[in-house]
C-alpha cells in the first residue's frame, strides 16, 4: 500500500508552508500512514503533468496505482479508510462530508478572491476598491461559521478530515484579522494547528523546500 | 427510505432554474429515487434554519433522519448508494471524486466571483475594472478543462455525479461566451443538460417557484 504525494520541488517564500500538499501530508500523519514525496518543477511545470492535474497544480496522490487530484478528493480518499478521520456512523459521516465541502465551496472561494486582491493583483485599482466589501463578506461567513461551531471543539463534534480542510482554509486569511478578531474561530484554529500531525506535516513541507532551494544568484 | 430536499418557496426570476436544489433533484432523477420537497421562506429565512445550514442557504437533505448540507456533500451522499452515479472500481471512484471536487473548488469559485461582478456588484467601478482579467482567468481554466475532457463524453469516462456538479457549475457562466465559445465544452454541457434527469429536475424547480409566486402588488 504505497502512497505517493506529488508536490513542487520548491516555491517562493510567500507560498512555503501553504502549498496544498500540506493537506494530504497532515491526513497521513493523523493516521500514521507513511508516504513518499514525488517532486516536480513548479516553473515551468513538466508538459505532461497537465494530464495528471488539469491545471498543473499540486497535490496529486497515487495510492497503490489509483490516481487522484484535488486536495478535497485526496483528503476524502485517505479519510475513508480510517475512522480517526471519518466517523463510521451515518450522521457522523454526513456531518463530516457537509463540513468538508463547506470548507472547499463556502469558505475557500472567498479566500481565493482575497489572495487575488492581496497578492496577485496587489496595487491594482480594482483590488483596492474591492477589498473592503470582500472583507465584509468573508467576515459574515466566518461569523456564521463560529455560530455553527458553537461550544464544539471540532466541526463534526470530534476531529475529522473536515477540520484538516477548514483549518488549512482559515490559515489562508493570512495577515488579516479575519480569524484573530473572532476568539472562537481563533481558538478552533489553534486547536487544529497545535496537533502533532499538522506540526509534522508543516515542518516536512518546509524542509523539502529548504533542501531544494535554488542557488542564490551572485 | 424517505428523502426530503429543502429549498426556498420562491426566488426572484434571475435565480429561478439555478437554485442549487437542482443538483440533488437531478441526482434523484438519475437513479429514480423519489423525494419530497420542504419549502421555506427565502427572505427573511426562518431564524432556526441557520442551525440546519450555517449560511441559511439551500439545499439541505434529510435522508431517513440523516441530515446533510452543501450540495457537494449531498450529491456525494446520494451517489454513493448507486453505481449509476458513482463507479464501484477504485480508479472510477477516484476519478469521480477528483472531478466532483474540481467542479466545486477549481471552477465554481471563479463563477462565484463572476456572479459578484455581473449581478451583485454590477455598476460598481471595481467590478467593471475587474471583469476583463476575471474572464481571462476563467477562460484559461476552461481551456484546461476542455483539454482534460478530450474525446470523452463525460469527465470520468462515463456519466457520474461529477457531471451533475460540473454541468451545473458551467451553467453559471450565464450570458457570457465562456462556454459557448469553446465547442468541446459547449457540446459537453449540452450532452449533460439534454438528459431526462436534468430536464425533469429543472422543470420541477420552475414549477415549484411558479406555484408559490407572490401575488402581484396592484
Amino acid at each position: 500500500m504505497n502512497v505517493t504525494i506529488t508536490t513542487f520541488k520548491w516555491v517562493p517564500g510567500f507560498a512555503q508552508g501553504y502549498v496544498r500538499d500540506l493537506r494530504p501530508r497532515w491526513a497521513c500523519e493523523e493516521i500514521g500512514r507513511p508516504y513518499e514525496e514525488r517532486l516536480i518543477d513548479g516553473d515551468p511545470k513538466p508538459d505532461d503533468y497537465f494530464s495528471e492535474q488539469p491545471w498543473g497544480q499540486v497535490p496529486v496522490l497515487d495510492d497503490d496505482g489509483v490516481h487522484l487530484f484535488e486536495s478535497g478528493a485526496i483528503l476524502l480518499h485517505l479519510a475513508e479508510k480510517d475512522e480517526r478521520l471519518m466517523p463510521r456512523d451515518a450522521q457522523g459521516r454526513a456531518s463530516t462530508l457537509s463540513w468538508l465541502f463547506a470548507a472547499f465551496n463556502s469558505i475557500e472561494p472567498w479566500m481565493f478572491e482575497l489572495a487575488t486582491v492581496d497578492i496577485f493583483a496587489t496595487g491594482e485599482e480594482w483590488a483596492k476598491l474591492r477589498r473592503p466589501s470582500l472583507l465584509q463578506t468573508i467576515g459574515n461567513r466566518l461569523d456564521r461559521l463560529a455560530d455553527a461551531l458553537g461550544e464544539n471543539d471540532f466541526l463534526a463534534g470530534r476531529f475529522t478530515v473536515a477540520d484538516i480542510a477548514m483549518a488549512t482554509v482559515l490559515r489562508e486569511a493570512g495577515d488579516t484579522d479575519l480569524v484573530s478578531s473572532r476568539p472562537a474561530l481563533s481558538a478552533y484554529l489553534d486547536r487544529c494547528l497545535s496537533r502533532a500531525g499538522f506540526q509534522k506535516a508543516h515542518a516536512d513541507q518546509l524542509a523539502t523546500f529548504a533542501r531544494n532551494a535554488p542557488e542564490p544568484v551572485s
